[in-house]
């Protein structure tokens, strides 16, 4: 239909030049400035609007759009993807080059192969664009270098007839222009490619947007965890939180400590080795996201327990150890020996600035319960506060892994529980009681914070539930311009009680394309009948 | 653990003789007859008896299951499923044949090539299993019949050293026992395939075990019904209730009404041809799963409107026709000429001797709006009662239906607006606000009843809500005997709104399975414990 309207506009869009169409407006349906309510009826142009213009194909939505009627033709056996002149970037850049041809058979893949096939390409009346140019401005254009949270996303692209040019500053700019510029090529019902002439300019609204992915509660195959690292590009996503191992197995096959995946995983099959995850973060670096990695400490544990001796609570009933227990042992020389070369491998094996230390729901139980551990909080004067205890065994681990130049996000009871963090330390929201108030707090507390609590995606429920992602809106806390800054970003949970590889794409998206949206676009996209108009067909193209 | 298990039994099995584990033992942990709530702990027995049988591996739980800890090994080079000595089916009989390669690649399939490729057969000191011998019993076994509501599905099955011998009157109850049978055999940890020494007497509590797919709201590729054919047989189902077309689609390929399809279907390619509908009745068939079509009238047919004009009501506002159109115009003899010829094809082309005319959710409001209607409503002293209009409608279609000597099945707003139905009728109970009381009208009128309330799933929520399929009692409705009788069966039901190809299996399964085991098994097979062991067993089977 969208090739049909443009048809239709074709004259009007010879009479009047190029439409103006700002995203804002395709987005929200505004056509004069006042807010619409979802009730009220759309403009009777609207339909005709939108499906005139690519827009109705972008996901998430560009943050300033121009587009016109006006449509060029792409022959998949002459168009390329090239690098352009004054470009940092060249024929060495393995990134580059793998986006060229990963993007070239989103865009042509299965239609080239029945086109040659079946039948010689038709010569058209439409003009043809012959190559998209990507021209990276940075002296150094980032093609060996991870992504990391100052990294520059922003593009540029053009598409005018002979050529198309993405210009960006950096590769992480390319990346995310050449998925747009692949949003906009559209088949015909004739199997001819075909592209509005536009002009995008576009930046990401927050610089952390993240999907998290259990592979504890149920192994994830690593083709799972490759297939979500595209479906995350697609929705221009930019951090993979890795929640690698908790309670119920420890699948990360450690180079140090070999035997927490030899006695903690589910079985010898079911780990990541350290080829395997070298696979992942460099596949997530092809497309410009970062892996964090997350060892969640001193709870969710009980899986650390079965291959390192010592490491977690005895628990005791009286003066009888029960044979159970509890959460990592903070009192113990040993724990922090093992911790401190444990986290040296990991930072090691990990290349992101950025390692997830947890501190998630501790359960003060079991150290209530034993008798070494009481006699601790008495000689530390921590009295009966084990949040203090918490708190002493989180420093040393923040301490530990500072050590090896590693920023640190923990989760948000780190903070409640008044451990002393480092201004750079980035404190997870996840409760979703008051997470306003809690942004509030930690961002007053001059933290940097990333938001989950509205995003547990592992939560399901009947019907369009991607409309409650959507229309959160981050930065709706108290706190000053200084604070909202410091929210940085977001993250979509898909915990894995209830997911594994049969269910965990259809389970996530589009369902997080809902938050890539929230994450990337302008505040103001914010029209549930226009992003459904899109996600659909978002939907469609993942698919 | 299984094998391990069997191994530590093994002296007292030699000891004791066989273990009789009457199946609602084995299911409830009863020991003592008294019922046991879900918090009472288990007998600390409970784990080892569980896992020294092979009941934690069976689903649904059969009606009786005596077993032995003695194993018997099967040599996939050797083993043979064959007919046994006196059986009226022979090597003649394609749906045995073709059941026999079923389920050997089921046991064997991939195990097999890994062993021949690897190492040669390991001589082993348990005693071997040779032949599952298949004898029926009933002059005609039924090869080349559909199954019916009054297919025999019972069967016997005894595994002993040499041979085990599957008996059952039917080839019905044998392709259910063939599905027992290849549940009871298991891998141990190197590679050997083994079963217990078992005896099994089965059948099914309810004749109609059904599954309802909706290809309207979302198109399903073929290669999803038949997947789904395939599990609803692993859970020993028997109805593929097929609502196949509705307001959003209409997909079915009509012979003598192809505009049916060509203007109603999302789109040309998204249809069931006359071939494709065969092949699924085939593939369901061999499985002896009886396909049950529902054309649903004269609601949820804005579909067919497009391809039949003429055929739906159209609504007015005032003296003015809106351009919409309402449920099935009742008034007309062409709508009746259509239905004729209509129904005539699909009680050819469907070979069960029901088909669902479904009759739900009418809405009246442009029945009242329309003139013509309200004229007619006059004339045939209805007054404004339109439950009357719907009744004489549905009559008329039941009327037709019958002349093709077929059964109907319909939904319950039918019986509801008092149409008088033949004493065969099958209502279809699916409102969830006091369906026993439903039950208990529908039956206290003579009336066979199928149950769905309780079971939608396409209506999902977080965690395990199979355990509240599972705890479903059908026959927990006021009624006599007779009543209870007339209570056949029920259905899964798994609405299309949010379901297509990228979601139904695993939206569906298992959780269906807890649907069938319901179904099948007997009414004290109820604790959820013992469920949760053998569900995640067969979770993992099916997978």
């Amino acid at each position: 239909s969208r090739r049909t309207m443009g048809r239709a506009m074709g004259l009007a869009g010879l009479l009047l030049g190029l439409v103006l169409v700002p995203a804002v407006l395709v987005s929200t349906g505004l056509r004069h400035g006042a807010p619409r309510t979802e009730a009220e009826p759309e403009p009777s142009d609207w339909e005709l609007a939108a499906d005139a213009v690519p827009a109705d194909s972008l996901w998430p939505l560009p943050q300033w759009v121009r587009t016109s009627p006006r449509q060029l033709q792409l022959a998949p056996s002459r168009f390329q993807l090239v690098h352009g002149a004054g470009s940092s970037a060249g024929p060495g850049c393995g990134l580059l080059q793998d986006a060229f041809r990963r993007y070239y058979e989103y865009m042509f893949g299965h239609s080239r192969r029945r086109m040659r096939s079946r039948r010689p390409l038709v010569a058209r009346a439409e003009p043809e664009l012959s190559q998209l140019q990507v021209v990276i401005e940075a002296s150094d254009p980032g093609c060996d270098r991870h992504p990391d949270l100052t990294s520059n996303e922003a593009y540029h692209l053009t598409v005018t007839e002979p050529v198309a040019i993405l210009k960006a500053y950096e590769v992480w700019g390319a990346l995310r222009g050449l998925e747009t510029f692949s949003q906009l090529v559209h088949e015909d019902d004739y199997g001819s490619f075909l592209v509005n002439e536009s002009e995008i300019n576009d930046f990401p609204r927050f610089a952390h947007r993240g999907v998290l992915l259990d592979s504890s509660r149920h192994y994830l195959p690593l083709k799972s965890i490759l297939t979500n690292l595209d479906a995350m590009a697609f929705n221009k996503f930019n951090v993979l939180h890795w929640h690698i191992v908790d309670d119920q197995s420890f699948p990360y096959q450690s180079i140090y400590f070999p035997e927490l995946s030899d006695k903690g995983a589910y079985s010898s099959n079911l780990i990541y080795s350290p080829t395997d995850v070298r696979l992942v973060i460099e596949y997530a670096r092809l497309r410009g996201i970062r892996v964090i990695p997350e060892f969640d400490t001193p709870g969710h544990t009980q899986s650390w327990g079965k291959g390192q001796k010592d490491l977690l609570t005895p628990c005791y009933n009286g003066q009888q150890p029960t044979g159970s227990f509890g959460p990592v042992n903070p009192i113990l020389n040993t724990t922090y020996d093992f911790m401190t070369k444990f986290f040296k491998e990991i930072s090691t094996v990990f290349p992101d600035a950025y390692i997830h230390l947890g501190g998630d729901e501790v359960d003060f139980t079991c150290w209530k319960s034993n008798p070494e551990v009481k006699e601790f909080m008495k000689r530390q004067g921590f009295g009966t506060d084990y949040a203090k205890l918490e708190s002493y065994y989180v420093q040393n681990i923040l301490d530990i892994v500072s050590s090896y130049n590693k920023g640190q996000m923990v989760w948000q009871e780190v903070f409640d529980h008044k451990a002393q963090l480092k201004p750079d330390t980035v404190v997870q929201v996840w409760m979703a009681n008051n997470y306003a108030h809690e942004l509030s707090s930690v961002t007053g507390a001059g933290l940097t914070a990333v938001l989950s609590a509205p995003w547990y995606l592992d939560y399901i429920s009947y019907g369009q539930d991607w409309k409650k992602y959507y229309s959160v809106e981050p930065l709706n806390f108290p706190g000053s311009e200084k604070q909202k800054k410091l929210l940085i970003g977001g993250e979509a949970c898909l915990w894995g009680e209830f997911v594994d590889a049969t269910n965990l794409t259809p389970r996530l998206w589009p369902r997080a394309s809902a938050v890539g949206e929230r994450l990337w676009s302008s505040s103001n996209v914010t029209n549930l009948q226009d992003a459904y108009k899109r996600l659909t067909n978002h939907r469609c193209r993942m698919l």
